[in-house]
């Protein structure tokens, strides 16, 4: 389990007032009957996952949130890791008096199968070879990364969750958790996320691996002990960023300014937003692998979560409230797909909320409109753990 | 000028039926007074530009409409080379009968400067060098290509175009042919269109441009003598594929079907969306250059019609009527920007109609909504028309 460190220093005030510095933690698993089968029916192993928590666990266990990241995030989602100066990605939201308050709520965030950051994935060396797997990494699934995650829930010894909730791919694992482990999840909240990836949501992705896979240094996924793709990689990502803003907040953060004020030699970034691209294409390519970015963005497309049964039956054996957020300028997951979230709970008679926010933000809402999520967020969760401490106390 | 042959095959009554077999014409000018000034002050040529006129032009000069094509498009807008079972890309729109009525009306379509399909550009040889320009070859605006077709259009004997039109960059066209040229315009159709290219539109160009300067193969534009940037230039156009359809045409077109109805081997085209897209990335390569790509989105993110003026004072001087057509799902350019130019021509007392058609198509509409267009276009047309030849027989 990840430590908490406490940190005193005047200096660093911003820190001391959250989760402080943290560590990441690292749970592997291999051996049946502990061992996971992947979705393709393969055994595959040995697994590690890297994962933070921050605040407690109580006595009963009832107040484990495990939050779930997006196509690029991470185990990081609060604090800082010593020496770093930036917290994790979800720091405004994980913390004591934040939505996710650590002085009552225990949160667990884990890196995804197939990743990056810690997580097994292609830049892992696989063992029966000793180099990194590359494309022999198997297919995964959005059901596979919360199989996994499951085997950290049953590692940490939380029998159920408070609450599953995540934006965009974490909103998905969040629904898988619910679907897959319903006598495991209490509450879901699926953020600017979607029942299934529609065909312009498959298609960005794949635009997005085709520029990978064009770049010469990709090499056919073997580029772990030479100069990765980095520029095919750098396209991708800046895909991803023009789908995560939206044109009223691309027109706010940039207008049509030129970069640094004048013009630049021809077909360099002349305008602000192109120097913003190429800024956070650049810094990608620093801390994401490209086969990771293949195998997480297919894992999206494959995601349907009526998986060949009808959205109906799914959801009938589903037992936990649902608060449902999406975003009003997320044209990338847009609201209707929340709102088709809503309908499918309330044919199955769960508790079901829907709160669209009006931000202008693109589907980079979840990460920015901490006032509103919060707010939503904080009284949801109160009513269900109220509810749940009522319902453990007297055993109804 | 163009040469139209008739043809009586009964094979083939389709062409028959149109425009028939055409032949594309070429007009080269080079010499002061006659040369071009580009907008960037550096005189240019010499210039060739590929034009296709159908229809007969009539006596008093009074019937020319100038149709504009857009960023992919060509000289070729209606009926067929000799050999070609596909006819230019707006032959429903163009003909005996259909919306540009060429029983009545005189129609001519040039090719863009900087363009690859017969007109000057960066693939053309650069007298000079007697290589290709590559990256030699001069930054070139809309207001550029307009001012090159002005030389056409003087060259045609054409004192005053009854209409300009097109969609998307033709729209843009179409507005600097009012605002460079108003007492040479006597209509204006700008179709799924704006007064500026926004940030989210630089930003789409900017990643299709990025891919195809990563790919080797482009080697600073200098590629003509070997293998050209082919997976590069794909990825752009599979891009602005994406941003031409909307989220609704690309489920109803394709939803979540596979291709081929069956899996593909891992990162393959699996989804039928991913082989529409492959499908067209790959045949764009064989039609398209890479630098023209280049050098033409360029000049889309540079557009702004004010250019350093009011956008009233630029339309104060327009004598021309405007029918101005958006489409509703088109979100690469929204209606709120053919709106911004219903609004300026309001405000400066020009008479403009504004239509929004209810289609499904996002962008690429401008090309498919064929019925809604002509009922629009036809009429509006005619009044303009018959409002002129009023004018001309009385002098008034």
């Amino acid at each position: 389990m990840s430590k908490t460190i406490a940190i005193e220093s005047p200096e660093n005030k911003k820190q001391s007032e959250g989760i402080g510095i943290i560590e990441t933690g690292y749970y592997t698993f291999s051996n049946p009957p502990d061992e996971l089968i992947l979705e393709s029916g393969k055994p595959f192993g040995p697994v590690t996952l890297a994962y933070e928590t921050y605040g407690k666990l109580n006595n009963q266990k009832t107040n484990a949130i495990l939050v779930l990241h997006a196509l690029s995030g991470d185990a990081h989602a609060a604090g800082y890791h010593q020496g770093d100066i930036k917290p994790g990605w979800w720091d405004e939201m994980i913390g004591p008096g934040k939505a996710f308050d650590t002085d009552t709520y225990f949160v667990i965030c884990s890196n995804v199968i197939g990743g990056c950051r810690g997580s097994t994935g292609p830049s892992s060396i696989n063992p029966d070879t000793n180099k990194p797997y590359g494309l022999g990494f198997p297919t995964i699934t959005i059901k596979d990364m919360v199989n996994a995650q499951r085997r950290l829930i049953d590692h940490l010894g939380i029998p159920k969750l408070l609450c599953v909730v995540g934006g965009s791919m974490g909103g998905m694992q969040a629904l898988q958790w619910a679907a897959s482990y319903p006598d495991r999840v209490r509450s879901v909240i699926p953020i600017a996320t979607t029942l299934k990836h529609s065909p312009q949501q498959i298609a960005f992705n794949e635009v997005g691996r085709q520029a990978i896979m064009a770049d010469p240094d990709w090499n056919g996924g073997n580029y772990y002990a030479k100069v990765p793709p980095v520029k095919g990689l750098a396209v991708a990502r800046m895909i991803g960023h023009i789908t995560y803003m939206s044109d009223i907040s691309m027109n706010n953060k940039f207008g049509r300014r030129f970069n640094n004020g004048k013009k630049h030699p021809r077909f360099g970034a002349e305008f602000e937003v192109e120097g913003y691209l190429h800024y956070h294409g650049d810094n990608f390519v620093k801390r994401f692998d490209a086969n990771s970015y293949l195998y997480i963005t297919r894992a999206l497309d494959y995601f349907d979560l009526s998986n060949g049964r009808t959205l109906f039956e799914v959801f009938k054996g589903i037992k936990a409230q649902f608060l449902i957020i999406a975003f009003k300028s997320d044209w990338l997951y847009p609201a209707y797909q929340s709102k088709d979230i809503l309908k499918i709970c309330k044919l199955a008679g769960i508790e079901a909320t829907y709160c669209e926010i009006n931000s202008t933000y693109g589907h980079d809402a979840f990460l920015l409109e901490i006032e509103e999520e919060t707010y939503l967020i904080r009284h949801f969760l109160k009513r269900v753990y109220n509810g749940y401490v009522m319902v453990e106390a007297h055993g109804i």
